[in-house]
């Protein structure tokens, strides 16, 4: 293993979680950076929630840090550490990206959704006119939400245990989209079923929602990334349902993430 | 150039300085990372002054940031954001280097002396018994000298263009090691004469002290590394002067700071 290439001169960037040990930003974003040459790295930062807005205040003050990516709890906190929210930011209310501008202010955007949309196209599927159930209302499921709308999904029923958090869900996006959200338990055939909760980070959990349910054909899709085969891919693919992995939605992200960092060649050769 | 071995897994040590650019440690310390195998990165991390206290607290907030190194005009801040004090950094009244101990306390120490005499050392030169002439009072004119006494130089005399800082450190250092440390400006002949301020940084800095004034075999040695030939170390060695380059100083600090820092194996191979 070599020796990381860092000198005084690097550009420095973090990924903040609590946990953040998870995190695959790191490996994959210093891997584009490699790619293009760029005298970058990306650190991870473990900010406990107690003291998160101190992290981030701290890194925004170093003037070599130029960006920030931001991992579960702290979506949602971050927002109150930017000077501007792009549109999706603002209407999901979560960020998970923020990047020093030219004048010193802090922009902040929100990958999930498209990171989520992009990573279907890459794998051939499109959302337009899909029927999708959704499981989930936090703030992925917010976010894919509003990305699938936006790209053009026909209806989107999402499901939530806190049945309060879908129905805010629905009216939030109801008022961009209307009548193509619902959070009403009794719906028709879909054509995706996405989950956007946690469930399947352990081996124990309750599946999301019930594949036999689901009719021949459905697009079955989980963002959770780890494990890379979660119980309920494997049932549907059991099912013979075709199935659409955690890990794409990162993929593409890093992608974004990179243009949204406005990555380019630094390293002198 | 490989990809940063960083994952989210990755402990991180920072340098702290204003500007930060000039940094040789994240070369040095990533390669002693790798070479030992330790799942660590040391990344840059420019702290303007006025900022200085938000970005150390940011940091010590992280719960995977291990350690910090300072460079300058930050050394004598830092000193305020550790619980305890070596009592190295409590008797110079800066520190370069603090760690976080396992209950959470954040330990200073200082080894930019240590580094000086250590760099001596590597290169065959002794301290003990010495007469030193000091051009510089400040931070590392102060550490310099301590370490000087400390391993057995016989009497230091301190110049200064500010003459109350150069008092300062005689009777600061005198308290330790009296009748030792003198700030007359008239003083016999030595045997190592050693530059501690920033002059020699710039190609239009005056000398530090006037080589022709120096006897034959005096040993001249410069902290300033950057450029690695100085005026100062060009004029002695056309006086055929024996000489000492300021890296020294830096790679014997490295050993010291990979020891402070505990630095082990932990990369998964």
């Amino acid at each position: 293993m070599g020796a990381v290439p860092v000198t005084g001169r690097t550009r420095v960037f973090a990924v903040l979680g609590d946990p953040v040990a998870q995190a695959k930003a790191p490996a994959l974003l210093n891997a584009e950076f490699a790619r293009v040459g760029a005298d970058a790295v990306l650190v991870p930062v473990h900010a406990p929630t107690a003291r998160f807005a101190e992290v981030v205040t701290g890194l925004q003050a170093a003037g070599n840090v130029d960006g920030l990516l931001v991992t579960v709890p702290h979506k949602l906190a971050v927002c109150a550490h930017a000077d501007e929210l792009s549109a999706t930011a603002a209407l999901v209310g979560s960020a998970n990206a923020l990047r020093r501008e030219p004048d010193g202010r802090w922009f902040a955007d929100n990958f999930d959704g498209i990171g989520f949309v992009r990573g279907l196209a890459a794998r051939g599927h499109s959302v337009r006119g899909l029927r999708v159930a959704l499981a989930g209302a936090g703030g992925a499921g917010l976010a894919v939400a509003a990305a699938l709308l936006a790209d053009g999904a026909e209806r989107i029923a999402v499901r939530d245990p806190d049945g309060a958090r879908s129905a805010a869900l629905a009216r939030r996006l109801g008022a961009v989209w209307p009548g193509r959200v619902t959070d009403e338990t009794a719906f028709g055939p879909v054509d995706l079923a996405v989950n956007a909760t946690p469930l399947g980070l352990r081996a124990s959990d309750p599946p999301p929602f019930a594949v036999a349910d689901l009719a021949p054909g459905t697009l079955v899709a989980d963002l959770v990334m780890e494990p890379h085969e979660t119980p309920l891919l494997r049932a549907a693919a059991a099912r013979g349902l075709p199935i659409h992995h955690g890990i794409h939605m990162l993929r593409c992200q890093i992608g974004l993430y990179a243009r949204f960092f406005s990555v380019r060649r630094t390293r002198k050769i």
